[in-house]
């Protein structure tokens, strides 16, 4: 079990879905920071459930606990404890799974790995794991926030209705304005209603979220293996359902030719280096070059869905998982702010690792 | 610069394309491991330049050299650190852009986060440095070879000319009976065609390399940070010229519903526990099942083209980048070994690492 | 601020003198582990202050809550949170200081450090944070136990008064018979005399803790660089007010003849390999060799005295400052079982890593 | 077997004794400093073999090569490969142990842990790697330099004879005046006298090395685990034969009161806040507060002797070991630099990581 990470902004998360509690604890934020108390709570509040009628009626409301690490308003330079209380597991959902494996979840590989598991809400490998990471992402985005660094993620895709503008082309902050996290009104209306008939079918799909982060300075990122994008990309393959990640191009680059793939330099009316397109993404060699980073994460169909399915029980005997419990049809809306959230603590890894990189 | 990369099976590399020499040290293989010299080179030799028309002309032996570690043809639990002489290098080839910003290459970053750079052959940011990767892969592969897993890539898109065929429809040892290192020799054939036309044109295309593991036992990975297929994406990510990543159903699986997209368990008839379909890749919370891995790599098209570009040169004025020196048209040939060195470090890391999951 | 220790048994601790709470992650511990609640709370019980009249009087009963990793008795491979909120803080005893450096103190190096401080009982400079490794150290003590490796420390030093017996020469449970924690009696009592003495006279006093630990393994050990002693050794050494650490023949090794150190190897009755003399303090080339490991850790005299002393403020104005507050006239007897908790979080550390090290 | 060390400013060690080479790659060193490859030779001059007649007369020219990130007399910001050829093995020395455990050497260890073991010279174990620290250490010392930062270390006990004087009271540049490395002429020429004594004994003794470092800045150091003198401790006790470390006032501190050990902080004319007294050895909290820091380091008696000991062979039978090969008959001459590279090595790290402590 490796519940932590980062080099220099370092987490160590903890808790099951259906414990006494989930947190974080933050080991290396600098000292001297602001401490947006309320900031964390608007992000928690992104993440939480029961936002709508396409997310799961879980009700929580994930109000978190300082219980470290800041003293008159500010950051101390010491460890950052964060926890938030579980308060409506409903444990009892779950007994009929105790000793089943359902499709497509953790149920089976941790059974095998660790040789007993807490069943109740997926226990550790439930993505009620996240909202630690989105507490903790939102200090990291306190931090960013100082160095003039936004991130700013929305959902693109749902099912096959697939947004077709670049993120140029949209005004992000409208995604925050619908439930799906949409900032096309037209395209999110859509999803919504796809969404919500998929519901209806007791049935799930995926989709895409993107993201966009502006103001990284240039010298970000740590070759050859700690790469801006590779540790972006590690980040986002960690978070629950993530079946993939391209940044700048993508899979998309590969056909195309180096004479039209390339991004040309030139210095702009400022004098600040700049390239015309911008196919890298933001990142050349590992390291942001000063330009947008952009990316984008597929999340497949949310493995819980509410029809019959075969499978087998501990003992290795046919058995059919009927689906209960209160899940998210689609789980892009609410992966928004955990995107962003991941990004952020790579982000600010990565600005404390650049630091240490001089003299 | 991180150039560390593992918790148990640990690697350094070091070295640049015109430097004396790149290498690697190995600091955690177990002891007692055979250690077989000539598949080192077996696998360096399938990564070197030269080896066709459509790679780089560049001529190196690319000759290994053990300088600890192995003792009486056993690894000893120390070190193993290995080398290889630069032999080849053309210094002279760079001295016109010493003081330019190739586009899309790693020159301005380097240059802007570390202050001044090796421009010879792009200094540490060359695809030279992937050499130690697969030297130490192929002693991954030893360790895993005795725990009976196998790491298999092959080329499966170069351009828009993409295997429609899944890797259970082809025979992948075919792979390395072309130059391309596609298993279908008819594809293998056009591929060639277009990566040669390509060359002549003094241009460069993009390609996808697609892996297959197979034999992992369940349990491998360590969520959940660490989860096997963001180890693995964090690794493909970190290979040179990796636009982006995915692993059993990728950004396909987004369209899907969760009904199509479940792998239903079932008990075969040696009382195994598999899965009847494998859209999860072999991998279930970041964690191995036992069914087959697989996932796929983008490359984009390499940035050295043989055409003039627009750029500019280190006091911010503009210039003409002309193509000069010894690069492949298309990487994803000589890419395959590389990211299967990757594969099995990735592997051999978590192999160890599970030991240490259990009391 | 680096509050996380362990490669594979890892602790990330957090916590303020005077904050809500202190705690620990242990990311790590395998699953499958019986759990000893009981056993947590009688070693933090055994730090806790209050015990006696020669211990301060600062009333905490340092009863912990477990948020996480356990289930249905056992540990499950995912972090285990244990928190200890504070209950006794009287902040107001520290208005005083909040400007003021109180000599040899960490007020001042925190100051400079991170631009401010938690000035409230030292923060998190203070011995307050130590009951989080000792709850950590309980669950590596169960680890350990299961692995028949026992800890026992004992109070081996006060002042001047030095017990002159080996380890050998002492029943070391009678350790835990008297508050001073020295397992022979006459002593205890002198040194219990003597620490009541100082504290009379508002004044404090140094000791050394000695440590056993038997029924490890020979080849726990990660050379070069993390030797067996030099992780006690590291561990001892970041235990508040410690100075010195020396294993085996220690500091007095040195004045002898190879010949009348090297201890003899010879295979005893039951085919067991044994020295006949361990003045190696059973470790050798930085791993375990099976026999006793034995230490000293030498502790220097609170720096909290009842007197006026002079200093500086954060102005570097000359000021006067007066010991207030509830402090132990001399750290030994509480230090006991925190210098177990860190030979157990070692030790179970090395456990984990010396699976990982063979195939 | 953990052959890496540090956070930033990180090394990877390898190499046996007898094998082709040693080695060090250093992953962290910044950019853009001054490369003075002579200095490096003259660190390895002074650790190396057959200085005197009172050290081993094993003869190692101990020539490095350079192999990376190095590129124009300055630091790429790259890792900084560098080899030693081992060049004088007399591996058949070491024919007739190749089946016996030489006492209080690994050799037993080594077989335990890792089944086999390349008995020449001790093979890993051996202090030979230490030349690869020396290397990596004057590295470090370039970059300390430049801040000001000086390492010097000197012999301040051999055996019995006991340099009474504190540091303060040395002229230390004298140490390197002498074969022993010892400040004072009078004691050097007294310990000279009874190395060599020692040695036609056939016998060998113990020392100390103090170590003196001036110039850190306040705010160096990383609690709670990573404290500057448990840094230093571990960093110490991983080189070969060392039992034991003190800092500051050390084991010698636990004699007195706490209003005599306490350190009284004044403003100084310069208005810089220093302390009366220094018996916390420049380190408070964990963290530098400006003052000198000095330690002391045990040294045992080299295990090689050149008499007759009784041990067992790998198959548990009674032999006799007869010393031969080439050896010190007391380290602490040649452990001079090596401690001071240690040192290096710790503050360097300390360095880059207190500056991505700081927004």
């Amino acid at each position: 079990m490796s519940s932590t990470y980062g080099t220099l902004f370092k987490l160590s998360t903890f808790g099951e879905s259906h414990g006494p509690a989930i947190g974080v604890v933050i080991d290396g934020c600098p000292a001297g920071l602001d401490f947006d108390a309320d900031f964390i709570q608007s992000e928690l509040d992104r993440r939480k459930p029961g936002q709508s009628r396409i997310t799961t009626q879980r009700r929580e409301a994930d109000e978190y606990e300082v219980l470290s690490g800041v003293f008159d308003g500010k950051t101390q330079g010491t460890p950052i404890a964060l926890i938030i209380r579980n308060t409506d597991q409903r444990s009892k959902d779950y007994s009929h799974i105790s000793e089943q494996f359902r499709p497509s979840h953790a149920d089976y590989t941790y059974h095998v790995k660790y040789g007993s598991r807490d069943y109740r809400g997926g226990g550790r490998s439930s993505a009620r794991e996240t909202a630690a990471r989105v507490a903790a992402g939102a200090v990291a985005k306190m931090l960013l926030r100082q160095q003039g660094v936004q991130v700013q993620a929305y959902v693109s895709q749902v099912g096959k209705l697939k947004l077709e503008k670049s993120y140029q082309e949209l005004e992000l902050a409208k995604a925050e304005e619908n439930a799906v996290r949409c900032p096309d009104p037209d395209m999110a209306e859509q999803m919504f209603a796809y969404i919500d008939e998929t519901r209806k079918k007791g049935d799930s799909i995926g989709g895409v979220v993107s993201c966009v982060i502006t103001g990284v300075p240039a010298g970000w990122g740590e070759p050859v293996f700690d790469k801006l994008h590779a540790e972006l990309g590690k980040a986002m393959l960690s978070i629950n359902a993530v079946k993939g990640f391209e940044y700048g191009s993508g899979f998309a680059g590969v056909e195309l030719y180096g004479s039209e793939h390339n991004d040309a330099f030139y210095t702009d009316e400022q004098g600040q280096v700049r390239t015309a397109t911008n196919l890298s993404g933001g990142i050349q060699g590992g390291i942001a070059n000063g330009e947008d980073i952009y990316f984008r994460v597929a999340f497949k169909p949310v493995a819980t869905i509410m029809q019959d399915q075969d499978s087998i029980d501990v003992h290795g005997q046919p058995v059919t998982v009927s689906g209960k419990g209160r899940h998210d049809p689609c789980v892009v809306p609410r992966a928004v702010p955990i995107v962003e959230a991941m990004a952020a603590l790579v982000l600010a890894d990565m600005y404390l690792r650049n630091k240490a990189a001089h003299l």
